[in-house]
């Protein structure tokens, strides 16, 4: 998505903008839950033009990404604990924690809708998750400098990840610490 | 569900009713989607009254969950190979195929709308997972009989099912014959 938006100067207009924005998809998320809203709507509720968010943001689904990543960052930073057990255990236990609250359900359900959305939706999924890999792998290559044995990220996907992601998609009950604590033992 | 069922006779008035009902549901889903359809709708399409079908299964949900288990169970029977290896792997690839299909990918939708849609959508949801469940429990109970160390269902769940949901759920790609099988090797 960057490349489709211009230069922010912090504390400007174009920051300003980005916060009403990205506040107004917060309050209709929470209303509406995902994809029960329109670009028009966002942009009532902003006080912005409709042709300022697709200039920006080029689509509804790329601006849902870009507020779904912006939450994660903020609430799920990936952790640098000096090892790798202590690495993938905090960031298990974050995950497991964001995904079982509503708003943390609703991102998932986000992942899963936008590939459900046409070519838009496909890209902007790409997006949400090449971001979040990136994060991981920087996590998963400092181990591997200090000499650890580090699993790929799609190996942290496939069996820390989906598990925790399934129970919670399919509502099957809390995710323990001793359960998500297991996932992270079974896979080092 | 099967305690709203009366017993049906086959080939008689009962037995046309369910398979123009499973019908009509098939239809509806491959033109509008799972959940874009009501109980009214699905009666009128196959011509029998809406308390014919609030009378046998009690609800949209649970007739929804009739029809993916039934479906489910034509396409991805549980194998009976001879041996644990066999069996996961036939089943590995027998989930691949059928959630790599269109179809499929709707199933697996139906399963992550059902959590979302109240406490009638759970108890569907769980009745669904309960089913296929004891399918597979059966047959980590045979190879257990027969000797052979069987992982429990939740394990194959979460380390063999889990990851392929994800990948789908979230248009990840093929899930290729490699892909399959390195989950089986690293489950056994």
């Amino acid at each position: 998505m960057n490349e489709r938006q211009p230069a922010r100067r912090p504390g400007g207009r174009s920051a300003r903008v980005g916060a009403d924005v990205h506040q107004a998809v917060t309050d209709l998320i929470s209303e509406r839950g995902y994809g029960n809203f329109t670009v028009g709507e966002v942009a009532a509720r902003a006080g912005v033009a409709d042709s300022s968010i697709y200039r920006r943001w080029g689509s509804l689904e790329s601006l849902l990404t870009d507020v779904a990543l912006t939450r994660l960052n903020a609430k799920s930073p990936m952790p640098d604990t000096g090892s790798l057990d202590g690495d993938l255990r905090t960031y298990a236990a974050q995950v497991a924690r964001e995904i079982t609250g509503p708003d943390g359900l609703a991102v998932l359900r986000l992942a899963v809708a936008l590939s459900n959305s046409g070519q838009r939706g496909l890209q902007a999924g790409d997006d949400l998750r090449a971001e979040r890999t990136r994060q991981l792998q920087s996590m998963l290559d400092r181990a591997s400098e200090r000499g650890e044995d580090a699993p790929d990220a799609l190996g942290v996907l496939d069996h820390i990840l989906a598990p925790m992601y399934i129970r919670v998609l399919f509502g099957m009950g809390p995710l323990t610490p001793e359960y998500v604590d297991g996932l992270v033992d079974r896979l080092l």
